[in-house]
């Protein structure tokens, strides 16, 4: 049976899929810092060269923003045909001074690959293009059709995005798409991700004064913008966790109750949850589990604050200016339009005469809700709980993965969220990792899908 | 009359003057900056080389910060004897884009000095320093002994002073202190500060998570270092802007209904004070006029925070940590240790019980007030007065010099404060300036006050 053989292959071809996976992690693609476009270029073409060599028609397209890599290996004639889906930009690095090791000399140790985007997301893309690799090896093709669409902005809002998904619907034709940037549910427990909370963002820039001022010739007259943005983010919660924003939980639903159900039965507690990261308690909304809390209930977070002297030392300034990055989690049928509206009018309710606003961001993505029940994601649970020798989670994320919803919106086609990362891995903050387990089972796991794909 | 002819000596020698103050002002002395620690003990070394060179005996004396200028023109023999206070070290130039000018780079236009220093307090304290080297220049000699003190450490809160005038205090003795470090009313009208602010700073690091999040797998559950920091901000005034913490207002006095009376026949309104500024409006204490906000009122003012992500873009991110530096001005009997006791317990209050907070900081002075009938500052008001022509203001300051509480408390002289800045001198801001006419008018103005000394 040629899905054994493909297996094989890919365990005896281990080295030399970490080495290419390493080489790719040296490429300090960092989406949101325009400094670094000329890296994410060049992991662009790094990527569309490597699918280029094992047969696939790879194109770079060029976006107002980073570009999109399109590779396609389609021979049509009724196969299923499938659009992989991940992207191959990555996060700041800041703050530098508490990585370990430099973020992009990517090394191994204790069965880690350690780097900027080891697990979010280039070590999770590269599973299923060495799924693919192996297939085309063993059996000089893939049974099934497959585009894959790797995306350089998915770190930065994906602004580009929809207009391209809208240009090239017939270029990215298929009959569902498999998304690789979602997480397993611990080290051993393969998970599909079924729900999504959605995101919405927005920067809030204050100005008072036209200039600093000393802090001893105005002080106790000027108006200070750090101390109205702090009104702000401290009126954003109650003190039960809930948000304070107009009409925030407008199309927020309670979930099914055997989901409910499903979730408390799976031990996790806050002790647990947040015991990894240094914390005890949560600082949710109370009443909620935390799987509700961080699965199917919103969130208002600042990401960033920022205003005055923030040096060395000690200066007397009331500063001009003062800024802050906020995010929102959606859930359910919540409309991201509406919560950044909302948002706009409780700053603006807070603002004295003399302060004035300004607005930078406020894109957002809705949740996403799939069918448990869709053929698709029946074979990739089969097929993972094959791989991993235990049951599949059927889980809710936390997290956002806007393209689910854009797929479903302009392509008509459901996804299957299926990823190899865990809680650990800090992604997004210094010293990401992504176990060899993850990689080499991942990649396993692919073939299956694929094998699966191919017989349903 | 040797007055005159030092006046006339003043005068004829502006353009030399200017040259001295400009080289004065391309020495980049930041003080709370380590970085620029080699340039604050070069503007020390020129100080103390340029009294050399007109007679003084000036000597460097190292600290365990920056370095002490001790100056001394002393014959004794019942002579009256001043010391004279001034700071050559100059506050940070940060944001650095809003200069339009490079800060150390000083250039003169439109009858203004430009340059970070050029009013504080470089400036302001050659003046004192041109007054000296006409009378010697003109009349061989000082017709009062002096002793000078500049110190390197006014803007990052004088650390090594309280020692320093401990263990030199023979060294230092003297019959009165005059200080120049203060503003004139307006550009024509001179003025004595009697009244000081005190004092007290802190820095605030709250941490939480023992790393940064990603918003998506933890938001809704992780404490967020930003909210719990904001939160203390934003409890700091109440909607009155009265300060929330506890026992703060002990020991703030009233002042005395004819000073009162003095200060409400100025003329000084919300719009004409904080116009200049860009703004129309007070944030102060409701109830208060815009002087008593400034000179007799405390206040308490984050000047500084910052927290998570705050380069381009998006980041969705729950920071490990947020920090914000605070200062309070003092007024009265205020007593800066309780002060920081007290605003320690208020932060406490509000942690929860996953973050820890760290202290930086923690210092201050008290505030001053002197007595305006004191025969010194009789001299000087007159002198003055003289020189531009109409009656000097007693007025109140909102800035801090802890230099005069020290001169009372370690030395036992009072301290006379006059100085020539002006509002719009843009001091610890962007584009600083002092006018020509404060640099040479206030130089004859130490000539008028130097003779009236000798005479009384």
């Amino acid at each position: 049976m040629s899905l054994d053989a493909v297996l094989a292959r890919l365990d005896s071809d281990r080295a030399a899929a970490l080495e290419r996976l390493m080489a790719f992690l040296r490429i300090g693609s960092v989406s949101t810092d325009p400094a670094f476009a000329p890296e994410v270029k060049r992991a662009a073409d790094h990527l569309a060269g490597d699918l280029s060599s094992i047969g696939f028609d790879a194109k770079v397209y060029p976006t107002t923003g980073h570009p999109m890599v399109v590779a396609k290996r389609v021979k049509g004639g009724g196969r299923p045909h499938v659009l992989f889906y991940g992207h191959y930009d990555v996060q700041p690095v800041d703050p530098l001074e508490l990585w370990e090791h430099p973020p992009f000399e990517p090394f191994v140790a204790n069965g880690q690959i350690r780097g900027r985007g080891a697990a979010d997301d280039k070590g999770q893309l590269m599973t299923f293009v060495e799924a693919a690799r192996a297939f085309i090896a063993v059996t000089g093709d893939l049974p099934i059709d497959v585009t894959c669409l790797f995306e350089g902005e998915e770190e930065c809002g994906s602004p580009s995005l929809p207009a391209f998904l809208d240009a090239h619907a017939d270029l990215l034709k298929a009959d569902v798409a498999l998304v690789c940037d979602t997480g397993m549910w611990d080290a051993t427990t393969p998970s599909i991700s079924t729900m999504l909370r959605g995101l919405a963002h927005e920067e809030v820039v204050i100005r008072c004064a036209d200039r600093d001022m000393h802090s001893g010739l105005y002080g106790g007259s000027a108006w200070n913008p750090i101390r109205i943005l702090s009104r702000i983010v401290a009126d954003l919660h109650d003190a039960n966790g809930r948000i304070m924003v107009p009409n925030f939980y407008d199309g927020v639903d309670e979930i099914p109750t055997q989901v409910k159900a499903m979730w408390d039965g799976l031990g996790v507690t806050e002790e647990n949850f947040l015991g990894p990261v240094g914390l005890k308690t949560s600082s949710g909304e109370k009443g909620r589990s935390i799987l509700e809390q961080v699965w199917s209930r919103p969130t208002a977070e600042p990401n960033g604050i920022i205003g005055g002297y923030t040096g060395e030392g000690t200066k007397t300034v009331i500063p001009a200016m003062a800024s802050a990055k906020f995010t929102f989690r959606l859930v359910s049928r919540q409309d991201p339009k509406a919560i950044i509206r909302n948002f706009r009018a409780f700053v603006e309710a807070r603002l004295p005469p003399d302060a004035v606003v300004e607005y930078k961001g406020g894109r957002g993505s809705a949740a996403i809700r799939l069918d448990i029940d869709d053929p698709a994601i029946t074979v990739a649970r089969n097929a993972l709980a094959d791989e991993w020798g235990t049951a599949t989670i059927m889980a809710g994320q936390g997290g956002s993965i806007p393209i689910v919803g854009q797929f479903q919106e302009v392509l008509g086609i459901n996804a299957v969220m299926v990823g190899f990362g865990l809680k650990d891995d800090r992604i997004h903050s210094p010293n990401e990792k992504y176990e060899l387990t993850s990689f080499q089972k991942g990649a396993r796991s692919w073939a299956r899908i694929i094998a699966g794909m191919a017989t349903r």
